[in-house]
């Protein structure tokens, strides 16, 4: 049985557990529970399913995208109110809403000075300035509303220098420049989205003298290389030659002033924060791009440097004589040649961002479970965007609006509502129009055959916290507040947290991350519901035609991305220890190598957009919705939490053998040895002399163990199966340490598009930091998926300069994760083993 | 009613919550649970109260005190090996009991190299030597086991010097004597115990320039001014005057190399620890002390720095001439005055203390709870001592071992088994031997009317978990080490740690150390327990004549000492954020002034020393027993965990008034107000403009806010009961944060010995540092019982040099108790509120 196989140790425990609550039942005098003891009710399950719709989904992201709402904005507040309402309407509403603000640093650009980029002579005289907002191609790029792009965060200033030619901005590719000899001090770099995340470069090139950052989209990057108007936008889903992605350049997340405590008006709030971009940049559309780096003279860029802007890209500084930006003697300078005979033309970058407190909502709204109120589900995205944020976040909130819908008609009217017209939901396998069983929902208009809808229950046992997160855009700063604010009551009581943030890249398969556990119940979600565009495809099937890895355990499966810190899931896994994932919808990558949907935080992200190129019908839409609220009702309904603790195994196997062969002979050099990590992963019988564990049955994280209630106690089956939850549900808060990296903010590098044997795609985000906590997903210096402190710390020891400070923190951090992970298989044992 | 009024919200909660069970009950088709929803099984805790037997206490006190028992020695083990057959005794063990052990770094004297204190003439001729050893009074004293005196951690080294006279070795009296004149540099200060904890008298001294510290015990602090030899131990309970307290100079706790980490052998260590003393250190006797402060030259010493030695203390520094250790010539030199006219003899110390690491071992016990197996109820002591540690810490093992005979042979045998001789046990206000009620275990040998005992429940609703801990001497070592290796699932599922160490200081009153919400169930404990003594008093009423407060809430009780950092609860409190208690029997004050019982860590602390002087009979063990015993069988069978939550108003109320009247002016003068505190603390409502809370029913912590299970929802009766408990157990945790005092660890002050108007005891142990995250219990630098992270805070930006930096820390610790409290209140809300 594959389902067998999936669910791996927990069908074992809950078999087991199962048998203990019969044996219960007929040796205690009448302990019964007709609630307590009901598991998942698939016809609830199945009425959801059948009930998600896209039109409905397509009509709430009209709604939401009609107009530009960039955080704490007056279209952003009226969101917090449509949400509200929906939430509080007496047919459809949740249990209750309620919105709550904080005070938050964000970045905007200058309203009366706009931010500029010029190409100037050496009088100071304008030869070309670039685009100081998005062409008009819709109607919807004028919009008074729509912001001109602009790198938040940034720090104000006007630098003025030759330009040079910088990649991606990494740290290697100023080398690559300096090492070329090209003098860097005082110029302006431009650089390309990509390879380093939009703050770093700055960093980067700050260490180089470099005065100021200009960052832009490749064509070979985002459009596959297309970047004439007539290929792009509205004429394809290519980003438009003026399109610009504009961005938080904040390197942590977070409240910038307000670190790990909630934003209110009275908090304590730092005098400067860190985090920030320490020179002026700006980005800009290729079209700028184009006319300013085709320009440039000097050494011909490395063939990788290459890109699609039809000519060779060269390092600079400067501009080529005989060019567009040359003076009259053909020199690349200005227009008065006898003055400044050797001076060329520069490129001045001038930025007027301003940071203001503002006050930004999050939306909450909660479904009250019927067993297990203490116990949430939370599914959330954020609100806020960009400019009209069709895509990002608003694909992901139209699809929240049907589920939480969808959900709250249940509630209130406590029966499945026909939708006339709507195609009906057929199961993978079933093409009947009338599917059993028979308390789908939504049969067609004319089944005049199919069974009344049957009265289905009106909530699941856990309770579902629905959440609308602000000013996700500017650092995770909603959901990051609401993590501080609400710290104990959540690491105490929340299940999971599934984030669905854009929820249609593109229309061709599922792709999700998340830590080990979720796997299964995704799988199992994924398993049940067609796909789109396919016949008989069910979304696991086709999910794994595109993205698979071999697993050890199972075979061939989808292979489950990595969280890394890219969206709201991060405060979540890295703070608070709850198991997350995040689910959408994405690439076909033998179509398409464009790096994220090329007009990601444009002015071109609209309806239309989404309408026309990414999802005509809006089939994924509803894909995605009906996997999350799958996701989201076996979480709050299932007897038995279906997070499959035993799939931490392979992650951590993975991790272990990556320690050892990248790491193994280095740390032996210095005496290190892996044996304790090896000992704590493996079995440890006969490894060890004398542990707490050897004398009981030894369970250990990866050996196949199995939870089990304590079978000789005699108690009731609610308690036990809660007991045995809460293990489930606590699992991933015992690889918390809180002291694992002290007051350190790390460097995220690029996901690495390989996990676990499998392509899987980077974090919309390409760069984060963190203040982790998690001792297995705190943020990687390097590319191997291993330990991240260990990895880290070695990277650190293994610089020269480095002495036995450094070798002293690796085999501290060694311990740290020694610790976690015998601590985390404590927590799994029977739960009165010594 | 009393009773009511003590317990306080939570009965109202109880009974809220019950009627919601009934109603539940019959609203739901069939959901009882006769195990799950029974309350506390008055017939166990009966049957457990009068099975505890002083005489077997005795018996246990003998055995355990037999031999000196030094963490790690030979005899140590033993006793683990005894604890270990106790636990797993077919007839009376426990389900189920283990030892563990960790590698720690210990302290002991040289062997080889006794350490000395000698005074020495200008030629370096000792013209007297301290004694090596206690003088052998009771045949016990000349064990080759007994560990001769030392300062434990105090580094080894031979410093030279005049002898000068610092009283308590407290910063303040080192400024005395500087402000006075007195040459401090490369002198060595004699002192005595109380005032500064032990390494700090240190670490004081080394400021001025000290060379090396002697440490006494003053008859005056601990024999009520009494030193003569026929006044002391073995004619009375007073310490001899060759008697030396030894200690553990190590100011943190846990084990110095390893700290968050537990001290397995593959751990990570420090290369040098932090927190020894900087300079030798050697304490010694007041028949030793004696000589040498009676023959100090130099001014007479402030009235306050005066003993009972029975001469003027004088300052210092040198000899008198004329006395003792002075020269021909009448100097206070050497022998040859032709050679040194003018050198004075010098007190010279002589310290070979070395490290080692040790194997320590815990020993761990339990009893599996009957419904919620994963809710531990810990009882613990320390089970190493200094020497034969009759009273410290064998007075709680033999208190230890008599409750887990009591509840092990229920466990084993089911039923009652009376115990033919011993004493009935007599609730207050009984006088018959053959009290009601009939299942009452002891009745009289004769008594054939009694009934024969009923069988009693086999088990309480939650786990026990008895815990042996090792070198708790050295700084809690066994304890911290297990709170370490098993965070995660303590923090998860502890219910309440009880520490019984010293369970007998003095045989006049109960006295109880805790967190707020434990006061209610030690009150309800001590009620029902007669008084050793005393004809027809409780525990509880004979306690309130001895130490009483004024409680706004409940008018006059008994007042519950706060925790510090003396015992082995401290890394429950302060590192996991357990509500914790220390219970004791101890001293009538108008009798005593003694800081600690005489014999405190010296080799007069022996069984005969308990059984003549401190409890005769051993009532007082016996009523420490069932106080302790009643607690733990309290927070184990109770439906409702016995945990006032309530009662943390008149805390954080005191915290609050003391805030504001020592540090409100000086915060008002740098713009900081405690506005946001006094919202988080009293009634929000109207206070602030828009908070999360205002649109529900405001639940705050100390405003009498009844925890309410969630009454809409329809559910099972035990899952709502462990909600319920969920929230009580867990308040405490919502205290922590780690990241509230980062990397610091403060020095904590001897604790004042008033708190909450009334008068009580001070820890055992004078100092301890604490690397501590509760923000209501850190360690605090002044004497103010109020918030701590504040207070410090204050008291560095008050010092002069101090500036921005150090204001804005106040601002941040403020916002830090603020959010903890607002955290923690949101954990009491009904659960599916937002």
């Amino acid at each position: 049985m594959q389902w067998a196989k999936v669910l791996g140790g927990l069908v074992g425990a809950a078999a087991l557990l199962g048998l203990g609550i019969i044996v219960g039942h007929f040796a205690i005098p009448k302990v019964s529970d007709a609630l307590a003891s009901q598991d998942l009710d698939q016809k609830l399950l199945e009425t959801v399913l059948g009930q998600l719709d896209a039109s409905r989904i397509r009509d709430n992201l009209r709604e939401l995208s009609r107009k530009p709402h960039l955080a704490t904005t007056a279209r952003d507040e009226e969101l917090v109110q449509l949400l509200l309402q929906r939430w509080r309407d007496p047919e459809s509403g949740l249990d209750s809403a309620q919105a709550s603000q904080y005070e938050v640093l964000l970045s905007f650009p200058g309203r009366e000075q706009p931010n500029r980029v010029d190409v100037v002579d050496p009088t100071g005289k304008v030869q070309f300035s670039c685009r100081q907002s998005e062409e008009d191609l819709t109607g919807e790029q004028g919009d008074p509303d729509v912001v001109p792009p602009y790198a938040a965060y940034s720090p104000p200033g006007t630098p003025q220098g030759l330009l040079v030619y910088a990649n991606r901005g990494t740290e290697a590719d100023f080398k690559e420049l300096q090492s070329r000899g090209i003098a860097l001090q005082n110029t302006i770099a431009l650089t390309r989205y990509g390879g380093a995340g939009r703050g770093a470069k700055a960093v980067n090139a700050a260490k180089f003298g470099v005065a100021g950052v200009l960052v832009y989209t490749d064509p070979a990057d985002i459009n596959d290389g297309r970047s004439w108007p007539n290929e792009t936008f509205p004429h394809s889903w290519g980003l438009p030659p003026s399109g610009v992605e504009r961005g938080s350049y904040y390197e942590y997340f977070g409240d910038p002033l307000t670190p790990y405590l909630p934003a209110k008006p009275s908090s304590f709030r730092l005098d400067a924060a860190t985090g920030f971009p320490p020179i002026p940049t700006q980005p800009i559309g290729f079209e700028d791009a184009k006319l300013l780096l085709c320009q440039l003279q000097g050494p011909l860029a490395p063939a990788a440097w290459q890109g699609a802007l039809g000519c060779d890209y060269k390092l600079g500084p400067g501009f080529q004589a005989g060019g567009k930006f040359t003076n009259d003697r053909g020199e690349a300078g200005g227009a008065e040649p006898f003055l400044h005979p050797s001076l060329p033309s520069q490129v001045k970058v001038s930025v007027h961002n301003r940071q203001e407190l503002r006050n930004s909502s999050n939306v909450l709204g909660i479904i009250r479970g019927a067993v297990e109120p203490d116990r949430y589900v939370l599914y959330g995205n954020h609100r806020d965007s960009w400019v009209h944020g069709a895509v990002d976040p608003s694909s992901g909130t139209a699809v929240l609006l049907e589920l939480s819908r969808v959900l709250g008609t249940l509630l209130k009217k406590g029966e499945v509502v026909p939708s006339p017209g709507r195609g009906p939901y057929l199961p993978p396998g079933l093409t009947s129009a009338c599917p059993f069983p028979s308390s789908w929902a939504s049969c067609a208009t004319s089944s005049l055959h199919c069974p009344a809808p049957a009265r289905a229950k009106l909530r699941a046992q856990r309770s579902i916290l629905f959440a609308s997160w602000g000013a996700e855009e500017f650092g995770l700063i909603g959901s990051t507040e609401f993590t501080e604010e609400f710290f104990s009551k959540l690491q105490e009581r929340a299940v999971a947290y599934i984030n669905v943030d854009i929820s249609v890249f593109a229309n061709a398969t599922l792709r999700a991350q998340g830590t080990p556990p979720v796997q299964s119940v995704i799988f199992s979600a994924a398993k049940q519901i067609p796909a789109p565009g396919t016949s008989h495809l069910s979304i696991y099937d086709n999910w794994i035609r595109h993205f698979n890895r071999s697993s050890s355990v199972y075979g061939l499966v989808p292979s489950l991305g990595s969280l890394g810190a890219g969206s709201d899931y991060a405060p979540f896994v890295h703070f608070l220890g709850i198991s997350s994932m995040d689910i959408a919808y994405t690439y076909d990558r033998s179509k398409t190598s464009a790096r994220i949907y090329p007009t990601y935080h444009t002015a071109f992200d609209t309806f239309d957009y989404v309408d026309k190129f990414l999802d005509p019908g809006f089939g994924s839409h509803q894909a995605v919705a009906r996997t999350a609220g799958s996701v989201t009702l076996r979480l709050s309904d299932s007897l038995f939490l279906p997070l499959n603790v035993s799939d931490y195994r392979e992650t951590l196997r993975s991790f272990l053998q990556a320690a050892q062969q990248e790491l193994g002979a280095l740390l032996e050099q210095q005496g290190i040895s892996l044996a304790p990590l090896v000992a704590a992963i493996e079995n440890e019988q006969g490894q060890r002399g004398s542990g707490r564990l050897t004398s009981t049955a030894g369970c250990k994280l990866v050996v196949g163990c199995r939870l089990q209630g304590d079978q000789r106690a005699v108690t009731s089956s609610p308690l036990q199966v809660r007991m045995l939850n809460d293990q489930l549900m606590l699992l991933e808060r015992a690889f918390l340490n809180s002291r694992a990296f002290p007051e350190e903010r790390y460097y995220r590098p690029p996901q690495p598009r390989q996990w676990g044997g499998a392509f899987v795609l980077s974090d919309k985000k390409e760069l984060n930091l963190s203040p982790a906590s998690h001792v297995l997903w705190a943020p990687r210096t390097g590319s191997t998926a291993t330990f991240p402190g260990l990895a880290n710390a070695c990277a650190r020891a293994k610089d020269t300069g480095s002495g036995p400070a450094e070798w002293a923190e690796v085999q501290r951090q060694l311990s740290i994760v020694v610790a976690a992970l015998e601590g985390a298989a404590a927590t799994l044992k029977p739960v009165a083993d010594l």
